[in-house]
């Protein structure tokens, strides 16, 4: 069977329910920096579950740490883009991705403060790496220039995606899509889904499950006509992955293909226009530093948008 | 098909690569604490992954955030028992759940010590309720008695319980199993899993899940025949939820099954043992004050273990 068009799988798929304050809060923020004139950039990031049951206990789930966009958006923001974050629930997010709660209280430290009163600190061997983090996330708090929206469920995430989408319609080409959200390839559908929980009583489970739609294509079509948009392509098997990226440039008809593979999508990229192949490394010395390849692929980004910009201008 | 049985289901899954150096942990916790004559709890908690692929992109998962094991293994220490708290990696753990990483950069400032240099304080307002658990897991990893050890997938969770529970044998009645953990019933056999990412070209997805079999059952009966062991129960239906907890015991013939569902599973829960129900409720006072069942249910718990343990003293 093949795929629902885009319309009938919204029409299928009821909206999260706190969706007219995501669209007012997302669309205040496009008009603040549509006026300021200032690029906005969607950047979207973690993976998204697709439920088995209505009352969800048992779902399918895509890998995703949310690396990639969490740190993607800290390099957007330090070359002065305003950032919609558009990610999974607990997936990790910028600045704070610094701070992993499993190993905070090893850096925690009780101390005194000059009252003699007991104050909790970071351990002072600690400030030299946690200080710039703070100063940047204290920085861009108080800049107003990021907004961090979460979904869970793959249904939640294209609602959202098409409220940000249309609110990022009238920034024209000042518009950059980062889509590097881990989007499941298939669904269960809202009828098909158990009521309660499946049963192990029940036997060996026969799942059924359907092709969810592109919606880069309506995306790139209807919603951002103008903007640029990014999307990523990710594999296991290198000698399908330009093949991939050249096919969605050529089905979708939008700006770039990052094409990476899971193993080791932290030391290589390659950027895939319909011009050329850019591919960025990261050099062993680079990774031993600690350095991030999300700065890379954006400094490389952010000059390819800003070549864009004026093109026309 | 019937589920296979639990040798074959070991043999056919490969253990985890770490497995020794997880067995001499585990033996070498419960030896020690055997000598001290201190009781013994294994907590399991957070859901298992199935994975789809052998390079995996997709895997089918179980709702759980791991509170109410991380959340027992601190009530469990504040009684005296050493705990290995068995744990889907990057659920909550005990003690750093209290230091949320999405809130926390809101709680921490930037200042200054005695000598003038910067240094990063948690914000004073909120040492009040910080401090003492910073100091209960100061005293804990003092004293030894945690051993935190981690899963992700379903595979990894059956060969560390097994390991875990021929180490607790020597234990006696002087171990208690806590398994909190929501294990999958269903898998993708090891033979049948794709090798790399399926692909949304080759149509809709059909997935053949069998059935896991129940470990319960060797556990109770080879691995720790002369523990307290307790299992949960959740269900969406409460209907079929006390008949589903007497079918366990039934089965099982462990020592008591905690009964929950989905919905109210922090305000109640039934401890189910051959011989009677005991119902924990949260008031609507204890949870505004933000207290947890689960100091509760361990109270519960330990006075029936130490009950247990005079049975033959």
């Amino acid at each position: 069977m093949a795929a629902l068009c885009w319309e009938e799988f919204y029409r299928e798929n009821p909206e999260p329910k706190h969706i007219s304050f995501v669209k007012s809060q997302i669309t205040e923020f496009c008009e603040k920096y549509r006026r300021e004139q200032i690029p906005v950039v969607l950047v979207t990031s973690g993976g998204t579950t697709v439920p088995l049951e209505h009352n969800t206990v048992r779902y399918i789930d895509n890998f995703s740490a949310g690396t990639r966009g969490a740190a993607s958006t800290e390099y957007f923001l330090t070359h002065g883009y305003a950032v919609i974050f558009l990610h999974r629930s607990k997936s990790l997010e910028p600045f704070t991705r610094h701070f992993p709660s499993s190993s905070l209280l090893e850096v925690l430290h009780i101390a005194h403060d000059h009252h003699g009163k007991d104050c909790i600190a970071v351990a002072s061997d600690k400030v030299k790496d946690l200080l710039p983090v703070l100063q940047a996330y204290q920085t861009t708090r108080s800049s107003g220039k990021l907004l961090i929206l979460s979904f869970t469920t793959l249904s939640e995430y294209l609602h959202m995606l098409r409220v940000a989408a249309e609110a990022l319609q009238p920034l024209g080409r000042k518009a950059l899509l980062y889509l590097a959200a881990a989007v499941s390839d298939f669904y269960v559908p809202h009828e098909n889904m158990a009521v309660h929980k499946i049963h192990s009583s029940e036997g060996p489970l026969n799942l059924q499950l359907q092709l969810v739609p592109k919606l880069l294509q309506p995306l790139v079509r209807f919603w951002v006509p103008d903007a640029f948009v990014t999307s990523f392509k990710l594999e296991t098997d290198e000698g399908i992955l330009l093949e991939k990226a050249y096919q969605a440039l050529q089905k979708y008809g939008h700006k770039l293909v990052i094409a990476n593979q899971l193993h080791n999508r932290k030391q290589k990229v390659v950027l895939v226009s319909q011009e050329k192949q850019v591919p960025i490394v990261m050099t062993e010395e680079e990774m031993r530093q600690g350095k991030e390849i999300e700065e890379k692929i954006v400094l490389e980004l952010t000059s390819l948008h800003t070549k864009f910009l004026h093109e026309i201008a």
